[in-house]
């Protein structure tokens, strides 16, 4: 049995779900509400020691990070293939994996710290002072120590100008990369087609959506309008957010 | 043929040297020095426009960050074997191979600084104002921002504290993983030593070499010990600094 324990609108989550619809594999969803602080329990830790979203459990074995479960799940289910044959393909995957996370997951959480995360705290009642007490309950410190930070000062300006900065620059790659399409690494919808796929998402959401469109970036914006007409993307990013208290809507 | 564009004591390099030595790959070694800022001329970035080491050209394919060379090279020449048969050790394999990037390389770049890189700057000759200025010439917008911000304020003793609490964390999940041992994903020596040798290296050179010390860290030590042991880790890690002014021996 599979059971994803994972926050409906985290970038990171959505890319284990989307490859989950993708295989067409069933699985118990579990939400763990991150502005509950549900991640730092002692039973979550069990299950995650890094303290974060999303880990699979399957019959009883834990893995954990989006990146090292998508290729798990292709590893385990081979049977809908999401990862090319060729080496070389295979390595223009992984790069797009690996940019996910380095680039884009680390920018696209500083960019959501304002119009989400802080609005997400404050909607829960919880002042400076109470973000960084619980703080203190987080065992991971660079998780533990970005939040003290973050209600200590917010995101500044700068910060923010850095983290689309940094976006850009990613986004100018996969335009690229995006010549051979039409998907990431070529023929091929693979592994790095949901890797990325959430981070688009999440951009248009945010404060420069015109990042992400045709007059800026023609062939993602075309990738972007095939990804979405997938029935494993509707699937994966229709779950409904069970916190009726949250004040982001998708 | 194998060229690998990398820097001597750059850590994703060491990576890099150290699995190809593990393999017996012959290649080319093509040295970027990085305090010459190098990895920033036109030419490099037409190689690797993240402009950074290491790169490995095979046959004029470019393959780029360690993590996924790593892979790329198991993928194409398999025949010394470093990824085990099974999917959930080889998802442990990942994990470990993605915690060197996300936490020992991020970390260990922050605790290096003062003691290495802002050294070598000095030994060059590079003012605080020679710094931001040659930082402009940087297209990845990551890089650039890191070194102004540093070249401003230096790495202070509170970031160098949090990286290293940030190590601390990750070696207290490397003891416990050793637990299967001998090696990182259990019977079998794999990528995952690999990704992490170097780390322990760099650690073991700075200000806390407590860190990875017996007394400590038992199984971490013993496993260390086993690493360099082995002949490829000497191959790797023998490699001669080409410039004679650089200030740094190891």
């Amino acid at each position: 049995m599979l059971v994803l324990h994972n926050y409906w609108s985290s970038v990171c989550s959505q890319k284990a779900r989307l490859c989950l619809a993708e295989k067409k594999l069933p699985y118990q969803n579990r939400h763990v509400n991150l502005f509950e602080f549900e991640h730092w329990t002692p039973e979550y830790l069990k299950i995650n020691p890094k303290a974060v979203v999303p880990a699979l459990d399957h019959d009883g074995r834990i893995v954990i990070e989006s990146n090292v479960i998508l290729e798990y799940l292709e590893d385990t289910f081979p049977q809908v293939r999401l990862r090319p044959e060729d080496p070389y393909a295979r390595s223009q995957m992984r790069l797009w994996i690996f940019n996910s996370e380095e680039i884009a997951h680390e920018n696209v959480n500083t960019a959501s710290y304002n119009p989400r995360h802080a609005a997400r705290h404050k909607a829960k009642g919880h002042t400076r002072e109470d973000l960084i007490k619980i703080a203190t309950r987080c065992p991971n410190p660079i998780v533990r120590n970005r939040l003290v930070h973050r209600a200590e000062n917010g995101v500044s300006e700068q910060q923010e100008n850095e983290a689309y900065e940094a976006l850009d620059f990613l986004l100018d790659q996969l335009e690229q990369a995006l010549a051979r399409g039409p998907w990431i690494t070529g023929a091929e919808y693979s592994l790095a087609d949901i890797a990325m796929a959430p981070f688009i998402n999440r951009i248009e959401v945010l404060k420069r959506p015109e990042m992400v469109k045709a007059s800026r970036r023609p062939r993602l914006a075309e990738w972007w309008q095939r990804i979405q007409e997938r029935p494993a993307y509707k699937e994966a990013f229709s779950l409904a957010n069970p916190d009726k208290s949250d004040p982001v809507a998708r």
